[in-house]
């Protein structure tokens, strides 16, 4: 609720348009629907172009297919990220146009067409065992309506392959870079362009990678200006980011 | 055997109705039963509503059904914590009334009616993936003879979601807060009411929340006043510390 | 603003006696004083017997100093923590009866009585180098009205010490626990007591003592229940929380 | 040097216009000056509006003033970060109208007027103490050519405080967000705006606050989205990545 | 090869008795048998009462057996930690009399008769779940000839169990503490006895626990003395160790 | 593409030899093959005798077979690291006479003979399970064109095992030291030999070993010198290390 | 207080020698002086030889002198550790002959004379920078009772250095090594000798030493057998301990 | 001593001209000289052109003065690394033409010409802050013989000025790489290079720098091959060990 509708119901019962009671009621009804253990925030609605979000990951299949049978109500497009295949099994009992990729474990329901923009967003990879973090970004950032352009397997080991790929990059409005190991790409890529920078780790690697924590710590010490970073393997939150700083 | 028992028997001994070997005996004899692999807390009997406890995590089959069926003399409630579906069914050939919570992976065998307080403990969740560790807390209270309402999946992403709850929040005596990811419901509920607050960090999340330890240490750090912490996950140890709390 | 208050200002508006206007203002208007580089909360006034209270560490004396210059124009008690000899005696300046603790680096300032609570605080500490985090546990509590009990120095070395004093420890309403080192105390008094024990790990040790990490990780990881942990040192957080607990 | 470059000079080449000699320098000739010690970079100058920025921390005083004696012959403006009085003493011998700021340790040399943009860039703190921080984001996004709106000591202890500024906060087209301690206020704004949130984690707060380590991994782990992360106590790094978002 | 031995051989030489290349040989040739993937010492056979040692964990099942198979030429009695079942089975093909302890996942093969100690070693553990740990120890100190009291499930959380069986403790020459979770039986016990007390950390625990991470840091950190460390769950070190002082 | 092809390219310009269109071309192509998911370095095949190398760990089966079979249309030999026997069978469908070594999980598709240096390696394991680790290195510098003499279980706890093959030791020009547990055989070896050194801790040991962590740590701690570091595991890393090294 | 007191109080209570108030005074009253800031324990005294020991760290010099003060009463022979300079002038004031050590910082009051054993401890370092340590662990040893053999600066750098000395240290009846950095010592020497180890880790080094963490963890892994671990930097620890099995 | 050395002696004793007692010490007379506190190794003086190294960081002044003095004897070329002011000015009295490297904190003693090699070593820092840990390492590969290359301030952030001075470092036999940050230069110029590259991180950065171990973690999982990686600030070691492999 913002000031204006404050303004409106406050006026409503100046007015005697409004009752005490309804505006007790509106004042301290707050936009969601609540499923017992899931509470659905119906806000989101209003925003033009936005899908319904659901992080599947930590609840059980049923959980997931009653937030998803809920959401559907609103003809809404809808992304579901970590997703099992039994999740999306489910899902299509319920709504079978649903989509699921494999690699990146996301499911998309489409119900409204998405406008793409003009300006695009470039995903990278360092390695091709970064791909599925990079495939979730992805499909984010093309559900809220981005143009995406892939840039895969340029890692500093063989540095030409990301020469070769530069000008693709710089053209970008706004930049991911996914990688594991030493993440080291991210910097390279921070001290060659002036757009800004999301860095990604990922759990790629073994020994002292962590699970993606070297990744992670190395991008965030990057030597670079322009780089900030999201959590490990944090694909959606990636894609979610650059999609916002797109569209400003 | 506190300072007025301990007179009782010296003054018995005095006065020749106590033996010097049975003295010997009291003052050695502690209150429990060993099992050889357990030892037996008998104390606990004495304090009217309180159930057996007994954390099943790391014990074999045999050895909780041991326990249960010696702690099943004794007539008196009986939690079960962290038990799996082969213990329940180990401990039905024996108790055919125990019940078990699939989510919370308790076992509660009911002998005595608990009464319950007026006073009640609020369980809050940040998400849908804290359930299981909010009904672990859920179970202990009940068990232990306490009133709680329950409030899920309010996390601090959609802090309108909480607001709307925050009457029945502000009324309850002791409010446990359970939270993954960057726990950070556990500092806008602390700054939000004058009641103690425990805080349950779960290992829900990816990456940098390290099986729960970045809810942990959020936790600890929370800048509002009048929180506490237990440990990752530990349902039970929140319920149980809530109620102690609620009856005091 | 609780639910009273809102409706007596929208039938306020109801009925012409409101304007709009200020309706807007009171709705937008939070009960804070903003000095520019801190806002200080105005609401807690209400609560009667609540002194002011001021962190004092990372900011400037000047801050300090602004800061408890406008506390003190409401005329209530005002607890500083963490404050230096150049914090207290700029404040000396402007209010000449404040008192200093250096042990617990806390700065008192009297300006309505306190009155204690029957029930007691029991603060315990497992040796010497631990009386600075108990001083402060301990100032906190008295300023907020409460009795409080101190046993030092009764650590698990020396068992005994701690068995002498447990009468004291039982017949208090709350407990905190203070302990350095492997902060074995807190399961020890845990296991001895049916009472809510609040552990403080401090940063006294050595070596693997990490600066107090292995203390709070042995209290939250107590094999006893009824324990809940502070920050490391945070003998505040154990003194307010343990008063908010022994006024429910 | 762009492709739109290259092609001019292969053609110049090609059409004898720019001799092989030549030719082999420019390419060859990166756009840097190597001052033994520190190789400037003069590749920003094209940049209309970008100042000079040397990083001062870890520099001998001597270096710090050859680097700015060498960056003040392209009448460019100077940033200075991370620099000590002592640092500043030496650089107003060389440039007397340098200006220090004593808070965020920044040297300013103006020579060039920045044009503000109309977009502004909102710097939010948690409490009193990441005000040093902060500055260094405001001083950086400043001489950056970029508006900003300061809004301090908002933390979520008083979610109140926070809520009066709500408007202005989500009138900024990208926010930096400043927290110690558990810093949950990344993860508040977060799930209330609809902006870029760069979270910058500061080493403020105590015991297990790790000089920061628990507000970044708070930050990683947000359950909002929109946000990333900065390295610790990195004001310049938030502010100069606030810039390249707010100028696209 | 000790100094008598070195002096019989230069003698021999001197006296002709021995060759050059014989004296060659025996002081290069080291007491050891090499498998090709394991090098044995023979060395220990020298030492009366010394069972072969084969830790298994690591090897592959046919590494074992052909461990075991040399071995058993010596007709020396032989211990087996962290043996798989299937290691077991294989070793049974070779050696019908083979024993296998499937709590301590040891193997026994006796050859010849031990004899027993007077004295004895204790052997304690703070719950149930450390069982698995104090039986390869047990194992470990029986067949290298020690007597072994076993005190299991004593744990602070109870302290009256560990009190009754105080005495049988304070008997021994040398002390075994296992725990997971805080640890702190082995401070309590450290405080309580005159005897060395090897601390012996187990993984049992949740959460902070880290995998028996807290109780080693507990123990190091032990405010009693007399207590010394060995690695997680390492119970034939403790069993070893205890061996060797209690045969001093 | 080095100077002296610049200088070629830049002359062909000039003198009308290559149009402007194939010096952009020659200038942005850089030598690889992009297959979408992986980009092959061509760039090797000019060094005489190295392999194509291709990392399988994080790719899928598919990818791994399409990267070998690109790669087998260049007749080259070739070196799969961290295959598993899914991706070895699916590779000899597409080439019969490809070779898997269970142990070291390698690949090995021999095209063209390798000749053996003279000088060797010396690769030196401390126990018998660090056998897989040695044999990725063994594996690696042979396919590389190196001779390997292998010393394996020759830790530290039976000194005398090493000292007997100190000789062979010695004579290596390059030595490669793995050690899982404590990693103390680097600091051994480094003590008492003049060559370069690679140590590579193994994720053998178990508890505080923290999966080869703790060895890493000793070896990059070692009071000897000459000892370099390689990740935890990275046989492969070694092999190839030591392999540049003996080529010099 | 044992079994027989107990049964000759309760025999004297019988026999109407002792009154009920005696035996609850008796019973309740444990061996301990308490000076508020320290609890004094008056056990020791009756163990023949044992000195009283005062750990100074985070007291202060006041009280370091006070407990002094008091001890001073029973005539016994003091150790003081981690005593700074400022507490040993304390000290003198009231203890003219009082000795303090700078190396160690240790402070030793000798009021009886202390038979020393035939058996001695071994106490070897690995460089010159243990040292300080070292002298801690004999200064204890020597005023517990013990002949000590110091063998510094034998690390496995240089290993011949230590073979040279191996006749005294396999001569001992219990070893402490005391080594800072990879701390390999420990197990060189648990591998050559059949005697119990201590190994202390020291903080010396630098990095990745992380204050004594690696030497840590190194013998805590250690390949060998017999050697157990005290906590970083604490000869006070080792030599106590090596008393208590010297004296076995 | 070596087996031709053993063979003599042994001979000798055979045929009567040395005595088994010249033997026995001969045997046991290790190349070593104890000064008590330190025990000088004398064997290397036999390797002609190496100075003889002292590592002066947790010594006295007087004991880097006696050791010095000691080796003084030898007229040896002396290295001293970590080494303070006051340690260059007690050694000064003793030898006037000592030189000390403020910035490496070494101290130089020379009495023989060192010839130099033909081949060079490359020492590489990222940033201006990484110099003092080249200055150790260019000083150690001087000392020990070795012609260096400086290429200093050449980090990812600003790749051209790396690439041009790549020809320089291509030449190199073996190159260092000095970087601190999120030291992803290592893995830059490892990718460009076929040489052995030794990665050393530094402590420069700040918060999750964690002193030098993000660079430290991030070269350890560099996605280039040939490196291999030091201790944190291991300037020394670097430059040892590339001495070794400059002169294979």
């Amino acid at each position: 609720m913002d000031e204006k509708e404050l303004r409106e119901l406050l006026k409503g019962i100046k007015e005697q348009n409004i009752s005490i009671e309804y505006g007790m009621e509106k004042l301290k009804d707050l936009p969601f629907k609540d499923l017992g253990y899931a509470v659905i925030d119906n806000h989101r609605e209003i925003r033009v172009g936005y899908p319904e979000v659901i992080y599947c990951a930590g609840k059980t299949v049923d959980q997931v297919k009653g937030i998803v049978s809920f959401m559907l109500t609103k003809e809404n497009n809808i992304l579901g990220t970590r997703a099992t295949v039994e999740m999306y099994e489910a899902i299509k009992e319920i709504c079978p146009d649903a989509k699921y990729n494999k690699l990146s474990k996301t499911i998309i329901i489409k119900r409204k067409e998405v406008k793409e923009m003009d300006s695009y967003i470039a995903v990278i990879t360092a390695g091709t065992s970064d791909i599925p973090v990079a495939e979730e970004a992805v499909e984010t950032a093309k559900i809220f309506g981005n143009r995406v352009e892939k840039v895969f397997d340029v890692g500093v080991a063989g540095i030409h392959r990301l020469f070769n790929r530069l000008e693709l990059i710089r053209g970008a409005k706004v930049i991911i870079v996914i990688a594991g190991m030493e993440g080291a790409l991210a910097s390279v890529i921070g001290g060659l362009v002036d757009k800004p920078v999301i860095a990604v780790p990922t759990s790629v690697g073994y020994g002292t990678s962590f699970g993606g924590l070297t990744a992670l710590l190395s991008m965030l010490n990057s030597c670079a200006s322009g780089i900030s970073v999201v959590n490990i393997d944090n694909g959606f939150g990636a894609g979610y980011l650059a999609s916002i700083i797109n569209k400003l």
